[in-house]
């Protein structure tokens, strides 16, 4: 959970001057968007294709744009714009602090640890123990970095996740609130950028190594022992189970789950989720040893159709 | 027009040691290479298949390797390298400034913006109000940033056009003298690099929002409300006309035009000019309904070449 | 060669605590990993099947898992983990060194060369004469930048190369010891990486032109007059031979030899060996001419399979 708001429902709807539904002192414990929602949340939801996934989410209390029943349990908050009234609350709980210093004072680095120089440390960012920082590194407010991490120049930890809405004359932005945690044992190459969770955490696991150029979308999920060549770009909301390896320029489309030990080659583009233990390869991706076919028949196709 | 030499023909053909035919006293205002040249400008020309198209441009003053007939109204200088000479006007009139500050003190920076630690704004920069230029972005001279502008960390704002001339021994630059405008609302992503136009402007259209990694090449024109994901890259000269949206790693070849509100889907390279309002998808890229048939026809070639 | 231990085989072997066969006072001068390995080296094996390659190449001494017949002229050493003691050797002889200033004392900068703010160079890097380097630049420890030689903001030079080791629990990581070597007249885009040699060096050749987000993998040799387009990347160990052209997006996998005036077109995809003077396309890649012929092929498959 991102943020604790801890504040009562009857409070959160006065900060968007909205009329609610429920119990003036419910307890509103964190703010999330839907894919991250945990018990407790806010969350909002403004198309009627998702109000019945918001309503049947983990969310305790749902920004809508529509009078409906409420749910036992649930606390409702009326709006005729809950994508802006949500972004309200982000900025309220979690504005953005100018950096008063290169190295943040409210930052924590562990003892072993070297920041090389021009480093850019953001507030409220926790580094642990013998980790090397790489000069030219930029790293967010928020982002929590592990024991041993490698961080290589000019990469980018925490910048704001790529999330609009469009409106009939301009891209709304649904602001970030959320952060960026890598665990111990990672190395990120040169020139990366891990954008954090709009409203959760977008987290690198335990031991995996990134090449250079790589990027990482919002509220990603890497597991553990992943290697990623250079130039792979995932979108958000991304989950990439352990022991993933991923060759240079794959592409990977956004809310996917690439399984357990998959193997992809070189830039192949994802658009399904993919299962585990198999290679592929292809844009868009197939199973390698089906799209190896395909290049072979394909191969042969001009001289049959010369022959016809 | 990035230049102002206003210098005389005479002037201006004795800097480069060259003849001239015209009036010694016609006024040369601007310098552009021919995709850019404006009325009043010199410009040049060294290949016999391009001699027709810069006469006939706007341009007022033409640098040529050939002994011709004077269009009327136009000056001719004669050069016997004239890519050599246009460079050398360039660099006379646009020569590079080394840095006195990390800010430059001829930078303007306007109210409200923030700018992080580490940010490199170099000589006659302009910056709008209320913006946020996150840490280690290089902003290099003479570009121009709107108002309510977000520019994520590592980006570079104004580097050098990729042009270069062959020679028998050696690649030849088309030195850049050009500069990049940036409109209000616009927000670029972490590690994104925007060229300058090698004479013109690169243009990054009101309300424009680009993710990470993309490459912007010199004097394109990006329209309004252009959404661009992940590791896009845009060769030089390229018009994106308004609400475009371009997916991950789509590469663009120099020259073209992608029409009005045209979606490219993922990876897809784009080798000709696109019409607006349709999907796209491939490399090459076709229509998307057209390449998806493909696809399918493909899956079923292996099965097929086996029965036969 | 990177490091010169100009050790005693004896000493070394005490080192890693292990066993040699041979002479005890054999000079071992320097540290190769087999791709580099020079005579008067010491290199590892640590796989049967790479045995013979290993005790014939150049190495005067191996560092092996397997008690073998020492071949005549060279040491051995034994190890129950080769791996693990060469990479206890590149850090013994190449310690990584914090950086005691964001231009390190121990660099020597040529006359006329123009740094930019917030440009790191590292310990014992050489930059020749009349180079320029932009912005935010990172200059990794030992590189050597020869003259005229420019480059572009964001641009990491010497980051560490992408090797690793797969161990039952996690990825082990081959340390980099090696450098980067820029020859005269280079130009290097912002936000290209070139990481250096793991034990060699990784080179950028004569007059070579890189445009913005190239990934230049370790041990690289480009050779001289290459131009590269946006977002070029290239594996380890890879060798592009002179006046090579690769557009776009083109990836390279590692190890393989690209000809002497060879044309790749734009996201191409590279997995074995090019001749040279040709022109290539498609991922992966074949000849552009045949290429071509499938591509037009694919495109009357549906109509085909309409009418069957």
């Amino acid at each position: 959970m991102q943020f604790n708001p801890n504040q009562k429902l009857s409070a959160i709807a006065k900060m968007i001057n909205a009329e609610f539904d429920g119990d003036p002192d419910f307890l509103i414990k964190g703010i999330n968007e839907i894919h991250k929602v945990q018990h407790g949340d806010i969350t909002f939801v403004d198309h009627p294709k998702y109000y019945d996934k918001a309503l049947k989410s983990n969310a305790s209390t749902i920004i809508i744009n529509k009078k409906i029943n409420r749910p036992n349990g649930k606390a409702l908050i009326y709006s005729n714009d809950p994508f802006r009234d949500f972004v309200k609350l982000i900025k309220k709980f979690r504005p953005f602090q100018p950096a008063s210093s290169i190295i943040s004072p409210t930052a924590t680095i562990g003892e072993g640890t070297t920041i090389q120089p021009n480093v850019f440390v953001g507030n409220h960012v926790k580094i642990g123990k013998n980790c090397l920082i790489h000069s030219n590194t930029s790293i967010y407010d928020h982002s929590i970095i592990g024991d041993n991490v490698i961080i290589h120049s000019g990469a980018v930890i925490g910048a704001d996740g790529f999330y609009f809405k469009r409106r009939p004359d301009y891209q709304d932005k649904l602001e970030s609130g959320g952060k960026v945690v890598i665990e111990d044992h990672v190395e990120i190459g040169a020139c990366c950028t891990i954008d954090r969770g709009v409203t959760g955490d977008t987290i690198i696991g335990w031991g995996s190594k990134m090449d250079n150029h790589i990027h990482i979308g919002h509220d990603c999920e890497i597991g553990k022992r992943c290697l990623f060549a250079a130039q792979v770009g995932i979108s958000g909301c991304v989950t990439v189970e352990d022991d993933v390896i991923l060759w240079g320029q794959v592409g990977v489309q956004k809310d996917l789950t690439i399984g357990k030990g998959a193997v992809v080659l070189g830039q192949s583009g994802i658009a399904k989720s993919l299962k585990g233990g198999t290679a592929y390869f292809g844009s868009p991706v197939q199973e390698a040893r089906k799209k190896m076919k395909e290049i072979a028949a394909l191969k042969k196709l001009p001289e049959i159709f010369k022959k016809l």
